[in-house]
């Protein structure tokens, strides 16, 4: 392996054993030491990537955004109707978020007390929801009684719970949570009757 | 002040003081120094009350417990109709998070990841929705076509993702996504059309 590439999963490598680290024990009590022996390198290597901790939560954010990124852009190619893109991607991120501890870190960051920088992650989200619905909107797919300021909040608030719960809740899966959610809000929100 | 009194009235102000700091700081950076000068009292008086931080993270969430057993008790007196009980206290819930520190702080222990003891707050309130959508559906006030767990998930959900998102979304407010939620939500549930 060439030396950059090696450097670049390195970097990758620490991003990871940090969010896995911050997913686990929060930001404040991550340590450099812990993160670096779970990415298996020496702690000059990370000081060679990484100037401080708080860098690393840094990096974490910043690869959790462009992920969060990447679920948004993706075309609605089965289903071009905004609604149903929707709620397919808001199952896409629930899942991805039980799926892949960096993009789970970087939300947790902005839960974290700990953690003091601004984390924008949820409303990014919340911004895309109301893009979305502004165009199911224009659309004609979106109840005229429903004001998309309603919408937008209770779609926002419906993911993030289904995650906090499944947080700290055994009992409780996001994925299912969101398709209660959504059997009971699509008819509501939909302009047209839902098929029988 | 009598001296039972006095030592009744230093337990809470300890139990608010440190969940003024776990709110803060979350658990973890939480110093027994820190608590115990925002109570007013000495750390010698600290460890007459608590043997530990641990033990003060168990009175916050015993306290916040309580409180939540109160809210959830209150008796639906104006709107004896089950699902308005449910809007109501779900305001209440809202509304008592935002206010009170030690209940915050309680759930909060939920979503700390250094705060490594089981906190059944939110299972308390899922079980209390459960309930009253339970009483809503023998008394015929909600829609056949909705299933019980359904709107279990989507209520709970709901107000955790609406008290989450207000800790760390300035512009968002908690009681008013609620009742952008219950805008949308209740006439979905309701067996009987809503007003016009």
């Amino acid at each position: 392996m060439a030396k950059q590439d090696r450097a670049v999963r390195t970097r990758q490598e620490l991003i990871r054993s940090a969010a896995t680290a911050f997913d686990r024990n929060g930001y404040a009590l991550s340590s450099l030491t812990e993160i670096s022996r779970g990415a298996g390198v020496s702690s000059g290597a990370l000081h060679f990537h990484f100037s401080s901790k708080q860098a690393l939560g840094s990096a974490v954010e910043e690869s959790a955004a462009q992920s969060l990124g990447d679920i948004i852009a993706l075309p609605p190619r089965e289903h071009p109707a905004p609604l149903r893109h929707l709620v397919d991607t808001s199952h896409v991120l629930a899942r991805r978020l039980d799926e892949d501890v960096v993009l789970r870190a970087g939300f947790g960051l902005a839960a974290d007390a700990t953690w003091m920088e601004d984390v924008t992650l949820w409303r990014t989200w919340r911004n895309w929801v109301r893009t979305t619905l502004t165009r199911a909107r224009h659309e004609a797919a979106l109840s005229p009684d429903v004001p998309i300021e309603d919408a937008v909040s209770a779609v926002t608030a419906a993911v993030v719970g289904a995650q906090a719960l499944g947080r700290f809740d055994v009992e409780w899966s996001p994925e299912y949570a969101l398709t209660q959610f959504w059997n009971l809000m699509l008819p509501r929100i939909s302009a047209m009757a839902p098929a029988e």
